[in-house]
Parts: C-alpha cells; sequence; structure tokens
C-alpha cells in the first residue's frame, strides 16, 4: 500500500468558549490546515472528523461553513481517541488508492456542560459504583506507589514537566508553569490527584490535511511521513486485571512499532495520553521508554523534558494543552508535525526527527472497550 | 482494488425497548450476521459500528458483550446514514486489502427519549423557527402536489405499500396493513402528512459480515457482491433550493450507477429512505424509476410493488419496518442481501438480481449538510 502523509495542521487555542458553536471551533482548525498545507479547499477529496459530544453531523456543519460541503464527509466517536481514529480512517483511505488528499477534524466543545463530570455511560456497573475517570486514575497511582515506590513529589512532576512545556504554548489552555508545592496544595480531586494533576475540560479543534506519496510531492509544504497507524480497542477481562499496565496501549505500541520497524528508543518526541499525572507514567512503561516500576525515576531524570531523551508531551500534554476529547488526537498530532519540522521555537526539541502521538479513551471498566490509536511519524 | 462481499447479515425486530440497554439490542444482531455468514467470531479483523444516540463506544460495549472486544473498533455517526457509512468505511478497509473479514454494525435505541421529536441541533436557525423534520418534507410535499398535480391519495398510496409490505416481514415494528382512508383520517402531523406517513421512532439493530473476494471463496453462506458504495454530502446553497429534488440523492444515484455500471432499469429491488411517504416519491425520481413529476403515476401504477418492475421497500421501509436510525442503513442491506438470495418468503421479489439501498439524513436546512450513502448489490 501507499505511503500517506501528513502536509498541513493547524489548531485553535484551547480554552473555554461557551458562547461559540462547534461548527464555528472547528472550521478556523480546517482553514488553518488548509492554509498551512498551501492547498486550495477544493482540493480535499473526503472528510474524517472526530467528535464525540459535537452532534450530529458535525464535520458537515463545519464544512458548510468555508464552503467545503458536498464531499464525503464520514463522522467518528471513540471517546479520547475519536480523532486519532479519524486520522486512521483517512490513513487507510489513502492508502487504499481511493483518495490523494483527505481533511481530518477534530473538535470538541465541553464548556456547554458547565463544568465537572461529563456524561457518563448509565449501563456501566463500575461506573454506577462510583468508578469515574478521577477516581480510577487514582486506584492506579495508589497501586504504583505501593508497588513501586513512587513519591507524591515525582507524581508531581508530571504537571511541573508539562505546565513548564505548556508555557511555552500559545495554543494552551493553561500557560502558568506551576510548582511541585502548588501541585500537591491545590484541591484533592482523588487521593492522591490533586486538581493540578487532572486535564481540564475545554473546548478546542486541530486539523490535518493527509494525502498521499504522489500528492506531496506537489504541494508547497514539507510533508511528514505517517509511518506507523493502528488503532487497538481493550479487551474485557472480567477476573484479574493489572491496574498499573494499560493493556490497550501495551499491544498498541507493539503493533506501531512493527509497523514503523523502529523502538522506543528511536522515538525522539512523543504525545502521550496524560489525562491525569500517574497516567504519563503508566505510559512510559508502555511505550517502553522505561522498565517496569522505573517511571518515577525516569520523570526525575529529567529525560522526558524538552532536551531529554525523548521529550514527551512537549505541546504540554492534557495536563497544560487541555483535552477537548474530540480534537486531542489530531491535535497530538499538531504538535509532532511542528517539533519535526522545527517549527516549535522556544519549545522545540532539537534535531527530532522520529515522533510518536498515542490516544487512548473509554473503557472506564478497568481497560475494557477502550479505543487507543497509535501514530508513529518521521520527517 | 478488490471485489467486497456481504457474506452475512443478521437483525433484530425492531421495535421500543426501553428497558433495554444499547449494547444488549445490538449483540444479537452480531451474533446472528456471524451464524448467518457461517464464520467464527474471532475470524473477524474490525469493527465498524453506526449509532447517533448510542453513546460513548457502542461498538465496543456490544463486543465486550459477547466476547469479540480487542479488534480495531471505530465508531460512525453519519445521521440516518450512520451503519451504511459503516458499510462504506468497512468496504474501503476489506478493498485496500488491510483486512478480509470485517463486521458492520448499526444499532440505535429512541425510546430512551420517551417519544416524539428527537434531540435537534440548537445552532441550526432553520430548526429554531420550527423547520423539523415532518414540517420540511410537508412543505416538500405541498410543493410538489402543486407543481405536479399529486393527490392526497396517491401521497398515501406509499404508506399502503409499505404498510403492506411490512405486514410480510416479522422483524418490522408494524406489520398490519393499513388502507388509504386509515392513513388520510390519521392524526394530521404536518399538512399533508398524516401520522400513517411518518416513520415511527424505534429500537432495533443490524450487523453485516463484510469480506474479501478470497475470503468470500471459504464461506458457508452464498456472498452478494457490492457493486458500489458510495457516500456523499448535501452542498450548502444560501439562496434558492429546490424542495422537490434531494440534490445529494440525485448526485450519489449518479455516481452510484456509474460505479455499478448499471442504470435505474436495471434494478430489481431496492430500500429508499421513505421517512415519510413523500421522500419516497422524490427518490423514484432521483433514482431515475421514473422522470419528472411522475411519481405519483409511479405509485399507482403498481410498478413499485412486489411484483412490479422494481419493488420499492418491500422489508416495509422505514414507514412499516422501522426507523431506529443508527440501525437503518445496515437494516436495508439485510433486506437487499435476502432478497437477492431468495430468502424472503411471501415478499420476495421474483429473480431478483441487483438490489439498491439509500440511507440518507441530517441537513434538516433544505438539503445542506446532509450524509448519502447508496449501494447497490448484486447476486
Amino acid at each position: 500500500m501507499r505511503d500517506v502523509y501528513v502536509a498541513g495542521v493547524g489548531m485553535t487555542p484551547f480554552g473555554k468558549f461557551p458562547s461559540v458553536s462547534v461548527a464555528d471551533i472547528g472550521w478556523p482548525a480546517v482553514k488553518a490546515a488548509i492554509a498551512d498545507a498551501g492547498i486550495e479547499g477544493r482540493q480535499i477529496q473526503a472528510a474524517y472528523c472526530g467528535t464525540v459530544f459535537g452532534g450530529m453531523m458535525t464535520g458537515q456543519r463545519i464544512l458548510a461553513r468555508i464552503g467545503l460541503s458536498g464531499i464525503p464527509t464520514t463522522n467518528i466517536e471513540n471517546a479520547c481517541s475519536s480523532s486519532s481514529t479519524a486520522l486512521h480512517e483517512a490513513v487507510i483511505a489513502v492508502r487504499s488508492g481511493m483518495y490523494e488528499v483527505v481533511l481530518v477534524i477534530g473538535v470538541e466543545k465541553l464548556s456547554k456542560f458547565g463544568g465537572g463530570t461529563l456524561p457518563l455511560e448509565l449501563d456501566d456497573w463500575e461506573v454506577q459504583q462510583g468508578m469515574v475517570m478521577p477516581a480510577l486514575y487514582a486506584m492506579r497511582a495508589n497501586r504504583y506507589m505501593g508497588q513501586y515506590g513512587l513519591t507524591r513529589e515525582q507524581l508531581a512532576l508530571v504537571s511541573v514537566k508539562n505546565r513548564r512545556n505548556g508555557a511555552r504554548n500559545m495554543d494552551a489552555q493553561f500557560q502558568e508553569p506551576v510548582s511541585v508545592q502548588q501541585i500537591l496544595a491545590s484541591r484533592p480531586v482523588a487521593d492522591p490527584l490533586t486538581l493540578l494533576q487532572c486535564c481540564p475540560t475545554g473546548d478546542g479543534a486541530a486539523a490535518l490535511i493527509v494525502c498521499s506519496d504522489p500528492a506531496a510531492k506537489h504541494l508547497n509544504s514539507k510533508p511528514i511521513k505517517i509511518r506507523a497507524s493502528e488503532l487497538a480497542s481493550g479487551k474485557f477481562t472480567p477476573g484479574f486485571r493489572d491496574m498499573t499496565t494499560p493493556e490497550v496501549t501495551v499491544r498498541g505500541a507493539a503493533e506501531a512499532y512493527e509497523e514503523a520497524s523502529v523502538g522506543p528508543d528511536d522515538i525522539d518526541v512523543a504525545e502521550v495520553h496524560d489525562a491525569f499525572s500517574i497516567a504519563e507514567l503508566l505510559y512510559y512503561e508502555a511505550f517502553g521508554f522505561c522498565g517496569r516500576g522505573e517511571a518515577g525515576r525516569l520523570i526525575e531524570s529529567g529525560d522526558t523534558e524538552i532536551g531529554g531523551k525523548v521529550a514527551v508531551n512537549p505541546s504540554g500534554g492534557l495536563l497544560s494543552k487541555g483535552h477537548p476529547i474530540g480534537a486531542t488526537g489530531a491535535a497530538q498530532i499538531v504538535e509532532i508535525v511542528r517539533q519535526l519540522r522545527g517549527q516549535c521555537r522556544d519549545r522545540q526539541v532539537t534535531n527530532a526527527r522520529l515522533g510518536l502521538a498515542h490516544a487512548t479513551g473509554g473503557g472506564i471498566s478497568g481497560f475494557d472497550h477502550g479505543a487507543c490509536s497509535i501514530h508513529i511519524l518521521s520527517n
């Protein structure tokens, strides 16, 4: 099958925009991606739009705003992986030879819920018992602390790093650095997680122009090659579950590394799904950036900082850039593409050649029935 | 690209099941499709699930119920075209060579809303003014009556035919025939449309096993070939719109006929999107089953009955079989496949060789930003 590239990226600053419709949140990101690719809108042959709460026909409503209606448009929901799954489907369609130039949109407006816990699946019995996301990740954190001696200070370092990175990202929802002391003193959400260790809700959009090898040759921009595009679902496990092993990510990582013919040591920059501080640490292990139980020491070593061995979440991640869930997967690709192009100014990862993006979601009940999408890109 | 087949179909009876979860509505259709294809569940490599209101990760929740979790699963929302779009994406993935056997699910539970008008897009200014679906189709009906002399009796014949067909379908939500008199005397909804000319809300699911040419050769069942799979979106038209021409269907029909290298005269059986009686008549013209303004005479002639020139909605259509919106597109394919296999007993279309399925939705504002998916299949 053919090689596929990301030829253009765009996003809106993440934040809370309760008076703006989801369509009006979305279209500026699309216009930015089109401009970045150096193409004209009419060259786009199809669109895939990832959203969870955007409402019916979100992609079509966004495209109608900018005169791009009429092209085949598919809206995709896969919880936090919605727009990375949209990218996965776009990659399949371009690889197949069906299209040369395809648009991917990720968009969400969470401010319409007024804050607090998002609408949950009522037929999930663990949710009914109180197992909402912060509670689930707090259990994972406690287990990891007990099992491997992770300290509260080490845990807080994830937020310190990501808020520091986000302070250099004009698109981030939070652009102020915070200290370990501020993090530990912030309002408790679910022990040991405090407010500054939980990603915010918010609104935003990101968009990508995905194209074939022949199309890429005719574009003004520098296209970034998609070396791996993997989608995995969680496995239902009614019995024992290892709470500190995100099985779907472990499995997806192995598949993605194999598809790209690379390993963890080759990755220069990674955007991973840090919905909570503990999550980033679990993903260090899942992606092989460190061994079992070593995530606390890895964050402490500085090796996941910009300038470290593998820069993790240089955009600020979900903790700082924000997490308008349908937009997140595409926004991670925006950051990886800009890093691989060398466009990230004071948060640039020097000589970044291979980047990884990881969006995972759903699956309140342990790691059951979640979706996880992983992409590896190279310049 | 490779030929793609539907190798197995299954559906649940459509109706109202307020106490059953959407996952429990969905999985029996999947089991039925697997059994019909004569495969084992573990042969399925990926799943595409179409739903509008199913909630987060509907496909994953359905598959977890029957031990099929873990495979790449993508949830798709395209209003009434959700599961026909899911089929379209499955076709792309199998054609590309990525998968040999893929599952398509369509599922919806509308009874949770308690009846009445479904949740609408609040940022649509025409909806805000009262342009809900029945009002829109009533305007189209009035326009068509004024322009072409369509009578109320001719309009009612669509419901007579489809209820008569549905009375022979054990999966239909309504299984009682109705007369022109009963239809015209039923409660007015939006003049000239009466209650029996509007599709019901309801719950249900349908599932399809889609496979490649090599995989089809090893299956027990008789696979049905997908000759065309088209997805189109509505075009935004701020100025004059011809209310009696469903532009997106006209455009999609031309593309589908071209892809399949067939014309309207070749179609033996069609499932078209009869959400309201007038809709079926507009689609007669859009698919070229009759000329401009001739739809009233076509329904009157009996040529769209089972046994007529082209049997339209032998399943009962949306008006009789029901319209759990995410399930509808896949359920249309279930009917076409069964017709092409000769499995429809007393509603069988004799010697049916070429069938067409058409699901279109969204786009309250005239025909803007809707989605329309058309498939042509042959035995």
